[in-house]
């Protein structure tokens, strides 16, 4: 709940067109991309810039008002529902690319601005930003940082933490912070801009971001390997690394998803394949060819059944289209989609890819795998129903066997999707309780009333689920959930 | 004061030979490679292992005895230092190498392993761990962890914090923390991997460390310009990036630095020139020829006098030893020399040059600056002698202008070398009070009393001044100061 009073103060702040409570408004802020976690807020503001940002954390400390801080909301782990009601902070109408600094290579933006208009900005004078999230067409670069995105670059070139450089965020106490900036080294003091990336909005509210850009790679090829099973491709993987050749991009399609994709984008995959690689190689021309060529000859050595290269930007984009299309065409099966992010050290991908087959099986799921290979970040995901009760019950059943395989084998519960409150329970498994207790000292360091981001990271209740019920009600029957 | 009772519950756990509280035992463990700061401590410990450590900081808690963990003590901000008594805690004997990765391109290892042992036995396998901080011969990766050590291959490759990947680490009260791993991504919870890189020993001590390899370049080559006056240099370095070359290395040298490094290592610099760049370049052979005679180009576009290519690996060397020499030679002028380390965003180098001389005329003392030009991190080196209070007064009010200029210029006080004491006092000026509450919380959190590497970071004065006091004296009165 928020009193009268503290609405009025939050509209004496933004205005009153930029405060909003009606029905449909907290219905529309009530959840985000992750299927089955809905919950209504009490209020939402949009402010324009970092003072009122500032304002509106001074109010919420004050009244004890609970803040969920979102972007676009395109994040997959119920980062941005908020469970425990309050405030959500919608920051997408501070989208301002500030800089573009050619000199220091950095960009300047504020959190609102979306990912791909970045690129754009900065490979149109001849720079890169890297981070690709399959989002990014929508997905805000303030949430990009709040989750720490990855993406189909991360091999090569590394993930958002690597590219942020300073921050400004305000604290739940109102004030400003400012962290790093432009220097390409700076040890003054502990790293508190890498601590809040990732940090999934539960600790300060990201107002503005300073970002390290490269040099646009001269040229880029893209090549496709198909394989009669799995454990070839997850060779050939093996092999590329062995070979010292780290490719921009290695993604990983299973049997299933090829079949999906193909059925909804017509690309003309092969459809009695177990699984294809997608390569890219980008850098100077004569290095990407040489390392497309040896890229290929291992592919085939490793017992690739066809290894084609794109002929042209066309061919190659339709692929890389193919690719990012795998979660719409899945999602089209059934009514439900839950896609997962179970990581591994790349040794243990052929491993963990049948462990999950393994796993689906046994509790006669649909799940299908695609992910990035280079990484070990698998995107098993299943197509379910969630009105079937008894299915979506085996669900959670599998993929807690999944996290727990991933674990086994050195991996982790979530590669680049975060924790937020899908992963919460099974946090504990990764870190251990030293880590939680770790943890939950920081939290409180910044957060101490933790009104920041309620019920995200650490798990209220030790029951691992996919499935969490709805704070409130909402009025539109068709988004009620269980 | 270590009590009889505590020494011999430290020695229960290590064992008599690994506990020292001789006044020479602690005279050699009263001092790092800082300048002007010496400080007794009560005892000595070097544990075998991990479980020791656990031992010894359980033993610590309990009777609130301060520990200060270190290395060789190469650090260069006093980070070693037992300003405040207490037990140093010596890593040193656990130092092994436990496991290169090849697949998943990680090495795993024991924090008293020294950096220039990792980098032979990774380059063996035709892999690549490229920090290279100035020490790295005797220095120890857990130091270079303590302090997230650049070095010379910054400006392409990043430094310490974007190589590692996961740490063991015991808390101050003996409980051991593991974070990270070997997954290229990783985003459960709050990354303390990167928190702990570069937090000086102030939070936990490393006790293991699994960092992430290359793919060792497949050629290097090496070269060197020449300038009349410092403002081309520093142009040919704006210029080389623009043109989005980012080379291997990138190292500006003045004159005054060119004379003394000629004197002590005979290379042939031209005495009569005002600046150098040392300029290296590494990858695929091709790549590196078109970039050094791309940036060759550059470099007499911008007013080179002469740029030269070493024309094998023996000149080569002679170059970069001639670099490497700059501390040591400009250490052989006078009795001492404080090496510092103003960093600005590269654009900004000419400018922060300029200050530094404007600062040194100023205040009438010897200041020389070379420093890796690519990443604005510049080393102003001051030739003094601390038994001249009236200069080293002079020295004191010179470096704090100089980070005063720095900060001005969107700059840091420290690129590389650390908080530690020497700049404790600065520190707020960099991240503001907000910034520091918020450390300090985070320092409470991980280490309630305050026992871990006291007096570092955190500043006890507000006097910024480069000269410290003794605790307790020394037995020796050569290594008296005051």
């Amino acid at each position: 709940m928020i009193s009268n009073s503290a609405k009025e103060e939050l509209r004496s702040i933004v205005g009153a067109d930029w405060f909003f409570d009606s029905p449909n408004d907290l219905l529309a802020y009530s959840y985000d991309a992750t299927p089955l976690y809905q919950s209504l807020p009490d209020g939402v503001v949009m402010p324009a810039n970092t003072e009122e940002v500032a304002g509106i954390l001074k109010i919420c400390s004050r009244y004890k008002i609970k803040i969920v801080p979102r972007g676009s909301g395109t994040n997959l782990s119920a980062g941005t529902v908020p469970i425990e009601g309050g405030l959500v902070l919608v920051l997408t109408r501070m989208n301002q690319l500030q800089e573009i600094d050619q000199e220091n290579l950095t960009a300047t933006f504020q959190p609102g601005l979306i990912t791909s208009d970045l690129h754009q900005a900065v490979e149109r004078v001849g720079l890169f930003y890297p981070p690709d999230p399959g989002s990014m067409r929508i997905s805000t670069l303030g949430g990009n940082v709040a989750e720490c995105s990855g993406g189909m670059r991360g091999l090569k070139y590394g993930v958002t933490k690597d590219y942020i450089m300073g921050l400004e965020a305000v604290l739940p106490n109102g004030e400003i912070l400012r962290t790093g900036g432009k220097n390409a080294k700076d040890v003054a003091g502990y790293d508190l801009t890498k601590l809040l990336v990732g940090a999934e909005g539960t600790l300060a509210v990201v107002t503005g971001i300073t970002a390290k850009l490269l040099p646009l790679p001269e040229s880029k090829r893209t090549m496709v390997a198909y394989y009669r099973n799995l454990t070839d491709a997850a060779r050939s993987v093996q092999s590329i690394i062995a070979n010292r050749i780290i490719p921009a991009t290695l993604e990983f399609l299973d049997q299933e998803t090829m079949r999906v994709v193909e059925d909804y984008a017509h690309c003309g995959l092969p459809l009695d394949m177990a699984a294809m690689l997608l390569i890219e190689q980008d850098g100077p021309a004569s290095v990407v060819e040489q390392d497309c060529a040896k890229i290929q000859e291992l592919c085939l050595k490793e017992g690739a059944v066809e290894v084609r290269l794109a002929a042209d930007q066309t061919e190659a984009s339709q692929l890389m289209t193919a690719r990012r299309a795998s979660l719409s065409a899945l999602a089209r099966l059934r009514p439900t989609t839950i896609l997962e992010d179970a990581t591994v050290p790349r040794a243990h991908l052929a491993e963990m890819v049948e462990q999950i087959n393994r796993i689906a099986q046994k509790y006669g799921v649909h799940i299908c795998t695609f992910g990035h290979a280079g990484d070990g970040n698998l995107h098993p995901t299943c197509m379910t129903d969630v009105r079937d009760k008894q299915e979506i019950h085996r669900v959670e059943k599998a993929f807690e066997e999944i996290f727990y395989a991933a674990l086994d084998l050195g991996g982790t519960i979530t590669g680049e999707h975060g924790v937020g409150m899908a992963k919460a329970p099974y946090l504990e498994l990764r870190v251990g309780k030293t880590g939680m207790d770790v943890m939950k000292g920081i939290k409180t360091a910044f957060d101490p009333d933790h009104l920041l981001n309620p019920g995200k990271l650490f798990a209220k209740e030790t029951r691992r689920r996919v499935v969490v019920g709805n704070h409130g009600g909402c009025s539109h029957p068709e988004h009620k959930l269980a």
